[in-house]
């Protein structure tokens, strides 16, 4: 334990956005009351990483550390706290890199070896688990098996549709398939998604790029599941697609989530005939699952089979090679990509 | 009993849109298979008769007999059914004046001493009933009070807003109150409202032209209720009221209901993270309430004083005056105006 002292390490830095990440040594402050310090073991790079640092996320502050889906050890605790935008809660940060003050990001910043954060942000998991696995539980996993199991409660026999296959897409097919679902139809734009989606529990795949001519997602869905589906889910951030997902429920019951960011200022539409009809438009954040309370619970149904996680992993590095991972999301064959410390 | 024989009776005919009803004779041909011809004793006159009316519905026919709140008495009955456009399933219309068929309306064409509906459109009531009261609970009485009590299903201690004071918000008003809302803030223009809203159970009345400055409504709200409502429900058809009323829920749990009906082509936006939040939009078709099975409970409902009716009742005319209806429409005194026979 080095309580009270700062630690020096490595982290990357992301400078200014729409600019790779930069490796640099950082001086991680002690934990404050309430607050822990972590030394990280893995951990996840989610897209929400990639949108902030294009620049499009309008709450996004720079210089700042990026990474929100990570796996660690905790390395010394302060003592009994408030929230501010890319600082702790008493507004200040616990990173800086040659006496300049560096920005928290989502209350994690995962990428670095050591890490600062709330208490009320971290949970305590079986020493049992993976770190370089379960930190994916962290975001992308739980959300999509929670908005599926949780927000939806996909029920058996229900259909459901799944726009967007990465790896909160795929993470709704394994919960709508645990949950019972009986047609799942997984839509995406690239092809190559479609052995792992039915690895993964779906029945169908359909490309949404190559519909019969003249027929929208929503219409093609519709004819296809004789008036629409019980839950459609939006994992894709785009608005344009939001709608579609919405229009593809079947009038009178069918719910749509959305589960996907949209970029700063674009909005979703439609008539609202499509809901005084019977459909709900609903979001999910984090899967409605409660992380302190419920996570140890989903690294054990991990461990025990239940929950899927390594087939996600297509793609390793370590801090270095932090950028490669950025570029490997703009690839087809990648789900996710892990840095290990 | 004149089963068989056409009917020589009284309508106010629209012969195109946006202009006044014409009082003609008409023929009403007799009851085919599954339908039942009926001898209206009141009908209310909606805000839906008189948007198709103007022209705005894209699916409306001309020319028809209007009018879809009635209450009547059984003349005669056809034999044993499947929907066309202001025609009977058959595609054929009972109406004929002067030698030319005349569209049905939703399937009821009130605005007639005489009319043919489809068995299943018909819901039998108490004999007790009045029916130039009970009428209003064929369209926006049901509607409002089926929102608050079964579309949202407002329970107790819940804290609702509702958009729109005129029958249908009304209703919603009442709804909310038998479900034990212990906050229930009325939005209007029209400063009229106030008192018959208190009336039925508004808490608090909101001009939605009387705001702080700079303030939106939905800001408003959600300061005056410390986070957001509940429940909020539009009944306005205004797409802007419908984003308000939306985003004066609270974040994580708030529900946002459309009843109004839009114009043709309009749309409804808003940002995804409102959803993402955890805010969830529907709508309600006639309050989520089975016509034909839970109509003559809502009738006894009044009858034992648990539902008002009377209050909503600002205006009666005869048939020869239906025209004052519509203008009435547009007064602010006026709720809901009936139409004797």
């Amino acid at each position: 334990m080095t309580a009270g002292k700062p630690i020096t390490c490595r982290a990357a830095i992301a400078w200014e956005a729409g600019k790779p990440l930069s490796i640099e040594t950082v001086e991680v402050a002690p934990p404050k009351a309430g607050e822990v310090r972590i030394k990280i073991v893995a951990t996840g790079v989610c897209h929400t990483d990639a949108y902030t640092l294009s620049g499009a996320d309008s709450e996004g502050v720079f210089p700042v550390i990026f990474g929100h889906e990570g796996g660690g050890i905790v390395e010394s605790v302060g003592e009994g706290v408030t929230s501010g935008r890319g600082l702790m809660p008493d507004g200040t940060s616990r990173f800086t890199c040659n006496g300049k003050s560096i920005f928290h990001y989502m209350g994690c910043s995962t990428f670095s070896e050591y890490t600062v954060v709330c208490e009320v942000s971290v949970a305590k998991i079986t020493q049992e688990a993976p770190l370089e696995k379960v930190c994916l539980l962290g975001c992308g996993i739980t959300t999509g098996y929670g908005a599926a199991t949780r927000t939806a409660k996909v029920q058996k026999g229900d259909s459901v549709a799944i726009f967007g296959l990465g790896g909160v897409g795929l993470s709704v097919v394994q919960g709508a398939k645990q949950a019972g679902a009986t047609t799942i139809i997984g839509v995406d734009v690239n092809s190559k998604k479609e052995k792992l989606a039915k690895e993964m529990g779906c029945t169908l795949f359909v490309n949404s790029k190559e519909l019969p001519a003249g027929k929208t997602i929503q219409a093609h869905l519709v004819d296809i599941t004789d008036g629409g589906l019980d839950y459609t889910f939006d994992c894709t951030g785009n608005v344009h697609v939001m709608r579609a997902a919405l229009e593809a429920c079947h009038k009178g019951w069918g719910e749509s989530i959305i589960i996907g960011v949209a970029a700063a200022g674009q909005e979703i539409a439609t008539r609202p005939f499509q809901l005084v009809t019977g459909r709900v438009w609903r979001g999910s954040a984090f899967g409605g699952v409660k992380g302190r309370t419920e996570l140890p619970g989903l690294v054990q149904d991990y461990l025990n089979g239940k929950i899927k996680i390594d087939e996600f992993i297509t793609h390793n590095f370590g801090l270095d090679d932090i950028n490669k991972a950025f570029e490997a999301m703009h690839d087809g064959d990648c789900i996710r990509a892990i840095i290990t410390y």
